[in-house]
C-alpha cells in the first residue's frame, strides 16, 4: 500500500483525476483501464459527443430549492449520478471495492459491484454503507448465475444489473501489452464456476464456439425474472429494437451505453444512442446511460436527451487511485457542483425541468 | 510601472496583440484572462465559427461616401465597434480602466465599466472623456445595486448593463493555477457590501445556495427599470426565448454573449446564436454581441446575422498590456480599417447595407 | 532470404502487421506498396471511411450454430474474406505468390494471381493447393490476353478477375523515390509481350496516346466473355452505371474498387462507392467490395452496404513480409475473428442476416 | 542570377515545385506569393475543397482519339489551362515575364501579363511567341487606364482581363514581414501615372478615402467596353449577381475567384462559387477559374461544376523560380498529363464529356 493517498490542490475536475491516474496505476493496469474495443473509435466518440452538443442557457429564472433529487426504481436519490459497474478495483487501490463503496456512500452514490469484482461479496456486503447494485454477467451453468443472484440479495444487494453486451470481446490495447491480473487479485465470486467447453470444429473458428452457445437469449429472461425480486437492469442496450424487447421482457430499466466502448467498437456514442432510443421507448421505462460522462454539462444533455440518471464508468478509479475514498466522494462532488451550475445556467430547477428544449438547434 | 508600453513594428492584426500580451502579462493573469470556463469549448467555438461563415464578395458597387456610422440607444456613433466590460483593467497597465478609455475615446468606441472595475467609479467619472457604460453585477442586496447604479449616473455613465449569466461558474484554469488578486488591485466599488450567506443544507450543495437565493429574477427587473432613467441592456443572452422576455421586461437592448465562453462551457458561439435570436425578435431591440470577434469580417457577418454594434472584450486587454492606451486606440484603428475593408469588398457603402444576403449559402 | 519470419507476440491486429512491414520492407518497396494516386486522397479516404459509420449492435440474439460460409459463384467458402490481387509478392517475401497461396490455403481463403505476378503460372498452379483466380490485365494484342487466360485454365484458376481501372496511372510517391523492380523480380508471365506502340502527335500528349488506343472497351468485352467457360468478374467498378452495364455485358460479379486509392484520386472511399451501386444492380450480381477493410466490423459494413464478400490488398503483403505464409494465415484469421465477434454483437448468426439496418442512422 | 535554374528528378507534380521554390526564393517574396489576406483562410479552402470533391470513375469507355483541345473567345487552344496574371515576375527570376511566358508558349498556354509587371510592355510584346492577354487595374485616371489599354494592343495582347477585386486589401503576412520590392524590381507599365489623393476628413478612415473614391463601378464599364475591340474579360467575380450583371455590362467571359485567397478573407472556396454562378449564369458567358487548382483532377471537377477553362497563379512562380521557361512548361505539362489521365479515368474523350453527372453525391 503506498504511503498516501492525498488529493492534490489543483485537481478541480474529472480530467484532472484522469492525468494523475495515468502516472499512478501500472502501466499493465492502464492499458486495461483505458483501452477501448480494436481502434478505440467508439471510446473517443463517446468523449467528445457530449462537448459537441450545444446547450440554450437561460437568463433571471427562478432557482429558489432548487433541487437534483430524483426517485428511481423506488429510491430516492440525492442526485442522479450512479458508479458504473467496473472489475477488479484492488488494481487501482488495495482497498478495492470497499474503499470505493465508501466514497461513493459519501458522495450520496449508489455503487455497482461487478460480477468480476476482487472482493468476496458477503465480506463487501456485510461492510457496505450506501446502496448498491449487483452486475451480473451470465455464467455458464444457470446455478451458478442463480447462486450469485443468491448472495447478491443476501448481501444487501438493491438491484441486478445484467450486463449483456460482452460475450466476446477484442480489446488489442490490452492483448498487446499482455494483460494479466496481479498476484492476489482475481474475480473471487465466480472463482470455481464452470467454463463453457471449447469444442473445435472444422471451419468455425474458437470466437463462435464456447461463450456463445452459452450466451444468454432473450428466451432466458423469463427465468432470470423470476429467479429476484430485486429490480432488474438490463446494461449495454445500444439498439432502440432491444429497448423495447427490454420492456416487453420485463426488465425494470435499462442502460444505454456501448460498454465504455470496450464491446463493439463503432457502436455509436452514447449521446447519439439517447435520443433514438428514448424516442422508441417513450417513456416505458427509465434510461440510465453511461459513456464519456466527465462533466455537469454532459449529465444536463444525457438528461435532455431522455436519460432519468447516469453512471460514471472510468473516472471512478482514476479517483480511487489517486485519493481513495476521499477521492470518489471528491470526484462526485466535482461532478454535482458541476451538474448543479449548469442546470442553474440553464434555468433548471430540478431535473424534471430539464427538457430536449435545452438543446441547442440551429 | 514597465519602462515602455510601445507598439512593435509587426504588430498588425489582433491577433498580434495576443501573441503579444500572452509573454507580457504574468502567467496566473493570463491564465484569468484567457481562461474559458470547464474545457473552454465555447471559447474555442466563438473564435472558430466566425472564420467558417462564409461571405459573397461584391465587384464594381459605388461605395463614393461611404460610411460606418450608426445610431444607438441616442447615440450617434462613428463605428460599431464598442468595448465589452472586462474586470479589474490593473492586471495589464498600472493606469487601469482610465488607461484604456483614453484609448477607446481616441478610437472614438464606447467604453464598458465593469462592477469589478479597479478604479473607483468617481475617480474614472471625473477623467473619462468618451462615452462610456456601466456593468452592473446585481448585488446581494438591492440597496447595493441602487447605490452603485447612482454612482454611476453621477460618474457620467450612459446606459446600465445588466450582466446576468454569471451567478455561478466554474473557471478550472483559474483553480489549477491558484488564480489570486495581486496586491493593490480589487473590485474596489463594491468592497464594503455584504455577500449573500451560505446556509449548508442535508442534500444541497453549495453551488444552489447563496448566489442563487439572492440571483436577479425576471420579476426584479421591474424595479430596476424603475431605478434609472439610463437606458438598461441585458448582456449575456444565450436564448431567444429570454432575447423575447428582454422586451418584455423592458430593456433597451441586448447583447448576445456567452460570456466569452466564461460562463456554462458548451453554449453555442455568439455565430450561431445570433441568427435564431434576431429572427425571434424581429427587430424589436437592439442587439449587441460579443464573443471571439478579431477581424473587420467578423463585424460583418455579426451585423449581417442581426446585430447592430459588437463588443470587443479580451482583445482590449491584450492592446492594453502592449500599448497602454495607444495600443488600445491602434488595436480599434486596424478593426475599423479591416471592416472598411470588409465593406467595400462587399459592397456595402453603409452598416444599412449590411444584409444576410452577405452569408454565403451553398 | 531473411533468417526468420516470426510473428511477434504483440501482432493482434492488422494494423500491427503494417507497422512491422513499415520497418521490414525496403523504402522502396514500401513506397511502392503504400502510396496511393496523386495525393492519396482515396487511399485515406478508404482507410478513414469505415470507421466513420456506426453499427447498431445487438444483445441476447440466439447465436447457436452461427456461421460465416457463403456460396460464390458456384463455390462453397467459409468465410468471406478474399485476397485481392496484388502484384510481385517476390518483393515482400522470397516465396512470392506461393508463399502467399500457401497462407491464403490455411486460411481458407480464395487467392488471387496478378498478370503482374512475379512467378510463372504454370508453377504456381502446380503448387496450389487452395482455390485461386486469375488477375487480368488486358494486353495490347487479343492472342496475348488469350495466351494468359489458357495459361490461367490450364493452371487451375477458378475465375477471371478482369482489371480495367488502371489503363493509365499516376503514382507520385513511387516516381519520386525512382522506383524500380529488383533484380530477378519481374512480371514474367508477359515479359514477352508487345507492348502499345508511342505515336507522337502535335497537340496530344503521351497520355491519350498508346495505352488508350488499345484499351479495352465496353464492345470487347463480348470477344473475352466467348473466349473462356470460366467465371467473369469485372474489378475496379466505381459507377452504379459501369455496374449495370457490366451486368448487360455478360460478367458473373464485379469488384467495387477504386483500386485501393491507386487509379484515379479522389474517388469516393469504397465504403461510400457500395450503396449507390448495389442500390444500381438491385441483386442482379453478387458484388465484392475491396478498399481499407482492417477490421471485421468493416466487413460487416460492407456487406450491411451490399457486397456479398470483400477483397483484401495490402494487408497480405504487409503480413507475408513479416511472417511468410504463417503471417498472411495469421492475417486471415484476426480477420475473420474480428468478423464473426462483431456478427456476434450485432446479432448476426449468418452472413444473410447482415442487413442494412444495422447502419446506424441519426 | 544564379548559376542554374535545373529540374530536380523528384518533380513530378505541381507540388514539388512549390515546396522547392519555398527554399529557393527570398523569404519576403515567399511571404510576398504565398500569404492569403487576413488569416489566409480562402487560401486554405481553396486549396483543400477540390480533394473533398469526388469524381465517379468510369470504365472501358471509347477514348479512341480523345482531346483535350477547346473554343475561348474566338482562340482554339490545346488544353484548358491558362496562366492567371501574377505581378513582378522578377521576384522569383531574372528574366521575368518573357521567361515565363516562353514556358507558356512551349506549354500551348495562354499567358496574362499584369499591370502590375515588372517588364516595359512593349518589351515584352515583341518578344512573346504565345498568345497573351493583358491584365488591368483600373487606373486614377481613366487616360492612364486608355494608355494602358492601348500599350497592350500595339503590343499584340488579345484580350483585356479586368481585375476588379482588389481596390483595397489587407495582407498581414506582408505587412508582418515588412515586404518591399528589391531594387530594380517595380512596376514599370505605371511607373508615372497619377495615385488617388487622400483627403483626411473627421469620422472616416482613410480605406475609404483614397482608392475607394476613383475605383471604378458598374456604369465605368460602358466607357470600357468602347475603348477596345479585344475581348474583355471580369475577374474575380464571386457573386451569382455579380456574373449577371458582368452579362449586362457587355463582358465577354468572366474569371470566377478570390484573387488567390488574397481579397476578401472568408470568400468561398473557387470550388464553391463556382456551381451557383455557373447556375445564375445558364451559359451566357464562358466561365474561367482559378484559386488552388493543383492537379489535372481539380480540373475535371471545375469543368464539371461550369468553368469552360482554368487559371494557374502561384504555380507558376513556383516552376518559374525552380527551373525558369524550362519549369514552367514542365509544370505545365504535368498539369495536362494528369488532365488526360483524369478524363481517361471518368470516360471522357472531349472536354465537352465533362458533365456535372462526373461529381459523386450520395
Amino acid at each position: 500500500m503506498r504511503a498516501a493517498f492525498e488529493i492534490p490542490p489543483d485537481v478541480v475536475a474529472l480530467c484532472d483525476y484522469e492525468r494523475l491516474a495515468g502516472a499512478r496505476l501500472d502501466p499493465m493496469v492502464g492499458a486495461w483501464l483505458e483501452g477501448g474495443a480494436a481502434d478505440g473509435l467508439s471510446h473517443a466518440a463517446n468523449l467528445s459527443a457530449w462537448g459537441q452538443i450545444a446547450l440554450e442557457g437561460r437568463l433571471l429564472a427562478d432557482l429558489r430549492g432548487a433541487s437534483t433529487a430524483l426517485s428511481l426504481l423506488g429510491m430516492e436519490l440525492a442526485h442522479p449520478l450512479l458508479l458504473a459497474p467496473v472489475a477488479y478495483h484492488h488494481l487501482a487501490h488495495p482497498g478495492g471495492e470497499a474503499e470505493t463503496a465508501l466514497g461513493a456512500a459519501a458522495g450520496e452514490a449508489v455503487f455497482s459491484f461487478s460480477t468480476l469484482a476482487s472482493t468476496p461479496l458477503a465480506e463487501f456486503g456485510a461492510e457496505a454503507r450506501g446502496p448498491w447494485w449487483f452486475q451480473l454477467y451470465w455464467q455458464h451453468r444457470r446455478e451458478d448465475s442463480l447462486a450469485l443472484i443468491r448472495a447478491a440479495e443476501a448481501a444487501g444487494a438493491g438491484a441486478i444489473l445484467l450486463t449483456a453486451d460482452a460475450a466476446v470481446k477484442l480489446r488489442n490495447t490490452e492483448a498487446r501489452i499482455g494483460f494479466r491480473l496481479p498476484e492476489g487479485v482475481r474475480a473471487v465470486n465466480i472463482a470455481g464456476f464452470a467454463q463453457a467447453p471449447v469444442r473445435e470444429q472444422p471451419g468455425r473458428s474458437p470466437a463462435f464456439l464456447g461463450a456463445l452457445e452459452t450466451a444468454p437469449r432473450w428466451q432466458d429472461i423469463a427465468w432470470l425474472r423470476g429467479a429476484t425480486r430485486l429490480p432488474l437492469i438490463l446494461k449495454g442496450v445500444s439498439s432502440p429494437r432491444d429497448a423495447l424487447l427490454a420492456a416487453e421482457a420485463g426488465f425494470d430499466a435499462i442502460v444505454v451505453s456501448n460498454h465504455g466502448g470496450r464491446a463493439l467498437d463503432t457502436l455509436p456514442a452514447t449521446a447519439r444512442l439517447l435520443p433514438r432510443i428514448a424516442d422508441a421507448l417513450q417513456g416505458r421505462l427509465p434510461i440510465l446511460a453511461d459513456g464519456g460522462i466527465r462533466r455537469g454539462s454532459d449529465v444536463v444533455k444525457a438528461l435532455a436527451l431522455g436519460a432519468t440518471a447516469v453512471m460514471i464508468g472510468r473516472p471512478q478509479l482514476h479517483a480511487l487511485s489517486v485519493g481513495g475514498a476521499r477521492g470518489v466522494a471528491h470526484m462526485l462532488s466535482i461532478l454535482r457542483a458541476e451538474l448543479e451550475v449548469a442546470m442553474a445556467q440553464t434555468g433548471c430547477a430540478s431535473l424534471k425541468a430539464i427538457s430536449p428544449d435545452l438543446i441547442w438547434r440551429d
